[in-house]
């Protein structure tokens, strides 16, 4: 990595470091800011301020309003308040319709209103990783609520269509809610929030500490809007809680960091996801869990020759980190890979490796090397 | 202020200072610490561990287990975790009983439930701001899935004897759930957890950063314990989200850093408090609003003569800072003086004054000072 040549930290997908600026935003902050932004004297309208700035700049990463984005403690509390939200704001029905790789934070609760009487259909990707729009589009009709789509799958870097299933879902029923977790896109594709309702962004994917996300609410939605969570007036009184400045500011200083850099970042993981993947072409027992149209931050395949744990832990005694599936599931294996059908061996021997603009083509290299000698040395699953 | 003679911050009910080595101790897990906690490598073990480590410390303070103790974003979030929580864990009956002075955050969503059928009782404080505990106790029937009480009330004082209340409830029904929002109590009162279920806490109040808080849920509850957000496996998957390591590392080293103090600072506090109550007997229009057992950090009154906004606004000239209500309130009249039954008069002139262990009696000098020469100069309400 830039930061530390010894160091190859390939799961940006879990979480990426802290930059040092936003770091130094944050800690000046929680020096200078301790007013509660709710408080009327000076100091209080001062933390204000700076909420508000941070909002506006977070907003302008995003193309809203700056009413229109609310601060949260992470992308999985976003997720929770707009589905939630969503069902309690619409009850002329009770349709859901939600692709089959959803983030658990998406997954889970859609599986809880199921068991309350909701008509969740969920659709399952492609055996290649991609997801039918047309086929979520098929099960929209007058009774459906929400429909909820993430715009980059964390596992395996499926670039989602939003756009065309957020138009279509209009066309069919303008008053159905569409939800979008961008945790995983945000910073690394443009978003366009037209027709888009609810969209979920986190700040630890994005070189922000973890403990701050953001949710945008459409204008359109915010009069109607029943949140889950009730308490004071802070954020419109949708999500209560006195702010955290601190982190909101960190937040907006990441996203303000990261917006200057969309083309080159991409041009340069292109190159990352390229090095890497002409160099799995050497083993030919491996196979790729990544679509074609994934983002270049995330490659997944399977070794299909010794287990994920096993590799990992070999990979991690030479400083190279990457993961099997999605950090929040603890090893636990991918629901996502699961949902497009692989086999048991292939879930069994998946890695996911997942860049950011600290990654250099070393890092691939390395990666690579010791991957190698473990192909080479570790024991190979008996079929 | 110890820090900072020039200036009086007497709103410590609101929000309190980042201690600065709170503040060294963030910073520095923020740049340290970047693993996901939940990654199964190396440098993710050691945030697991720093988070442990905080948990533990933490329960310390509490008194519990450090398995019973969950990191949330803030106390609202915590006293929404809990009550949300219990009404889907005991489903036997519709009972909820609750004081009437309670946070937003434990008052609206009470509110909500009563509008979705729960029988939902309030039992307001008495006029002198102490609350009946008998009161609440006569309507715990066994009906009754839930009461929640506030520890210390956060506009007036009250230090409600919660843990006679939680024993009079199991004793009448030993299903009914106790919830104690301890936001303004913790490290300001000693807290003993025997009956209580759940018991909410929050670190901008004792010198960590706004969001953070925790929840203590206790291990007998656990297993049937519903938690109303879903998502990964964190926090035992009572809260998901990627935990927000560098704040709850604060939060241990403020807890532990105000554990220490306990004493002297209730020693300091009730000396400030008697200083303040000493020179408001000057003016014979000032009618305290705090009861006699009210915890000295917090002495709420009434001047009976300007409007609260025009005096505070008078203070803060001279970076005297107080409030006239909770800060979560925004400036609006005080709920717990309405509750208390106070006069219109009473409610327009309210001033809360709060201390913490960093102001001197140098501030209680110049909060008298100023607030004498206002009562000279400002132009009083006509009656």
């Amino acid at each position: 990595m830039l930061q530390n040549p010894e160091l190859h930290y390939l799961d940006n997908a879990a979480t990426t470091m802290v930059a040092p600026e936003v770091a130094d935003v944050i800690d000046k902050a929680m020096r200078e800011h301790w007013a509660n932004p709710s408080s009327l004297y000076g100091p209080g309208a001062r933390s204000e301020e700076a909420l508000n700035a941070a909002r506006a700049a977070v907003a302008r990463t995003l193309g809203c309003k700056p009413k229109e984005l609310y601060f949260t403690s992470c992308g999985s509390e976003s997720n929770n308040l707009a589905l939630l939200g969503a069902v309690r704001t619409r009850t002329f029905g009770k349709g859901i319709v939600v692709s089959g790789f959803e983030h658990p934070s998406v997954q889970r609760p859609l599986e809880e209103l199921a068991k309350q009487g909701y008509n969740v259909t969920v659709v399952k990707p492609r055996p290649d990783g991609t997801l039918d729009i047309n086929e979520m589009l098929e099960h929209v009709d007058k009774n459906t609520i929400l429909v909820a789509c993430m715009m980059v799958n964390n596992e395996v870097g499926t670039r989602n269509d939003v756009e065309r299933l957020a138009a279509e879902v209009k066309r069919r029923n303008s008053r159905t809610i569409v939800h979008v977790d961008a945790v995983q896109a945000w910073m690394r594709v443009p978003i366009k929030l037209t027709n888009i309702d609810t969209l979920s962004v986190s700040g630890h994917k994005i070189h922000a500490p973890k403990g701050i996300g953001a949710l945008y609410l459409s204008d359109r939605l915010v009069q109607a809007f029943r949140p889950p969570y009730l308490g004071g007036e802070q954020e419109r009184g949708l999500r209560p809680g006195t702010e955290n400045l601190p982190y909101a500011m960190g937040l907006a200083a990441a996203a303000t960091r990261l917006a200057k850099t969309m083309k080159s970042r991409d041009t340069a993981m292109k190159a990352l996801n390229q090095r890497l993947r002409d160099g799995l072409k050497a083993f030919p027992e491996v196979e790729l869990n990544s679509p074609e149209n994934a983002v270049p931050e995330v490659l997944n395949f399977s070794e299909n020759c010794i287990k994920s744990e096993t590799m990992l832990a070999w990979l991690a005694e030479a400083q190279v980190y990457v993961s099997s599936a999605s950090a929040c599931g603890r090893g636990q294996p991918s629901h996502t890979l699961a949902a497009m059908g692989k086999d048991p061996l292939a879930i069994d021997t998946a890695i996911r490796v997942s860049f950011c603009g600290d990654n250099t083509p070393e890092d691939v290299d390395a990666f690579l090397n010791r991957f190698e000698d473990g192909m080479k040395s570790l024991q190979r699953i008996r079929k």
